[in-house]
């Protein structure tokens, strides 16, 4: 897979010995557009809460680089970028890529842009795994690494949620086994990914925040089978099943949804203590209580190894939120003093 | 929606005063077939653990009866049947049927059958709501009622989960917008209901039951996007799902599931507390520990109502579970002791 791109934002100022750095690390569906806004842009980089001037990860003081993922749509190769040197598509030609390759592929570009070292790794979700990925395939490359809501290996629940996706993309005829037009499906997307899609939202949400965001809230609708009504949780499914399609590829969800089910932090080491021996970092983990998809009891066994080694500095802090798993995107006021403080320990 | 059929299955006998009659009802893909084995059957009824010749409801001293509720696909009325006078099936003629519709057409079967009063009824997760909403909607008709695994209103997760499915199916281009024909599905099935079966199997487990099932898992294979191999939990998924859809009708899935997600026991009531008030019967409730579609702590907002209540008989137990919902129908041990005994306290 060469030439490969991967694509990359910045926010901040490099200082001149290079000490202040942050690599920022994104989850499934993010991107390199981690903060800010772009001209006309409503939403904002996807952590735009959490960088920027004055805010957790500060950019007065710091540097922030993010890259897209390899495998991902923005930017970055991916399975519908085009192959050197035919110029077709990849579509299945693209290799399997683990997260490792995710981590590795950042490395190299690091390395290019003269970055051989740097204050922190952070990120949420398969961010976080990077980040974990990141000290133990090069223990000597950031001084601090702050992982949440993520684990050391993903679980059967989460691989559940990811099938699910994966089978409804498959099984859509307009995906047409991986030879669709993206032209073709822009203005509506591929209604497979949208359902399975909707499946994803569920593992990103708790029992609490849906009893409170949704409740038994019904609204009357016309639609053929929702002839008398929908509820509120539904529409909320379909919209950001929807939406979604309009703007990520399938063959990346695919790609990233397997890349994700084949995460060990183990794999090449006879065991995850003997894979953590190798980190050097100093630790900061996060987990977020009422977590569904990376529960917070595997955060904890990470924290539990690396607590066992006294050499290393490490810490675990278990976010009192019933929020879910996407507590790491929503609720950063319940973490971001806990990152500030690690970052300048 | 006249006439109507209710297709039903007996174990026992009756006793000569009608006293020994217990009705056993079925969750969203069950049958009247709760019991026995058919000939040449291997899997037999859903609940045949349950109910036999020595077995926690003891057919040789109750006489049970199972009945299909309306709106399924294996005898009663359903969408699929052929609609009086034309012939034509109802397809989307057929109503909206809430569980309240279908306790109302076992009373009316019940009644042409001479069976006016019942010792007990029996049921888990839709079953169970049958229960209790025979409980409030026909006081007298029964002295015990058991009903586990259920709920008061249904929850925005299990609406969620049910959600899912039904996108799956109206989007899948061979439900034909409910013009499918039967005969072409029933060699291989709607994938699209196989893909939205797949999500209901993840609420029908829980975190500990999936990893002790399934862990990580992995054998190889050889499709085209799968080269590289599936998680044990993904052939799982697969197999149920597709299997599924060899014997479930698309259409009479989404009527039940839009029963289930419309289903409130506070309907045509103030409030819950008032639909209670009508319950006379003495009422056993039991929920599961680790149940993540109807959680333990919705039965425990009916079982502290009931026990608010200080001339009615009403009893609450939580298995310790950590299978998951369909611990119901798995883990009989833990609660046929129980069952037993409120049958005959």
């Amino acid at each position: 897979m060469e030439p490969y791109d991967v694509i990359y934002e910045t926010y901040g100022k490099m200082n001149d010995d290079k000490s202040n750095i942050i690599v920022v690390c994104h989850a499934l569906t993010g991107s390199h557009h981690a903060a800010g806004y772009y001209e006309g842009e409503h939403k904002g980089g996807w952590w735009d809460g959490f960088i920027g001037p004055g805010k957790a990860i500060d950019t007065d003081e710091f540097f922030v680089i993010s890259t897209n993922v390899i495998g991902s749509c923005f930017g970055s190769t991916g399975p519908m970028s085009r192959r050197y040197p035919d110029q077709e598509p990849y579509r299945y030609k693209f290799p399997v890529v683990t997260i490792k390759d995710m981590v590795k592929a950042q490395r190299i570009l690091f390395d290019r842009l003269g970055i051989h070292h740097v204050h922190a790794i952070v990120g949420g979700s398969m961010g976080g795994m990077q980040a974990l990925q990141f000290a133990v395939q090069f223990p000597k490359f950031a001084t601090k690494i702050i992982a949440m809501a993520a684990t050391y290996a993903t679980q059967p629940w989460a691989i559940a949620f990811n099938k699910v996706a994966q089978a409804s993309i498959l099984h859509d005829p307009e995906f047409k086994n991986g030879y669709y037009d993206p032209e073709d499906l822009h203005e509506n997307g591929l209604s497979g990914m949208a359902v399975g899609r909707m499946a994803g939202h569920i593992s990103f949400l708790s029992h609490y925040s849906m009893q409170k965001k949704f409740g038994r809230e019904y609204k009357l609708t016309d639609g053929l089978f929702e002839l008398f009504g929908k509820f509120q949780v539904e529409s909320y499914l379909e919209y950001n099943g929807y939406n979604f399609t309009k703007w990520f590829d399938p063959l990346s969800y695919l790609y990233i949804t397997k890349a994700i089910n084949i995460y060990d932090l183990s794999r090449g080491f006879d065991s995850l203590e003997q894979a953590l021996l190798n980190v050097q970092s100093e630790t900061y983990l996060i987990s977020f209580k009422e977590d569904m998809l990376f529960l917070s009891d595997e955060m904890k066994v990470i924290a539990d190894k690396l607590a066992g080694r006294k050499t290393l500095q490490s810490d675990y802090f278990e976010v009192d939120s019933n929020y879910g798993h996407d507590a790491f995107l929503v609720e950063l006021d319940k973490f971001d003093d806990y990152v500030k403080k690690a970052l300048h320990e």
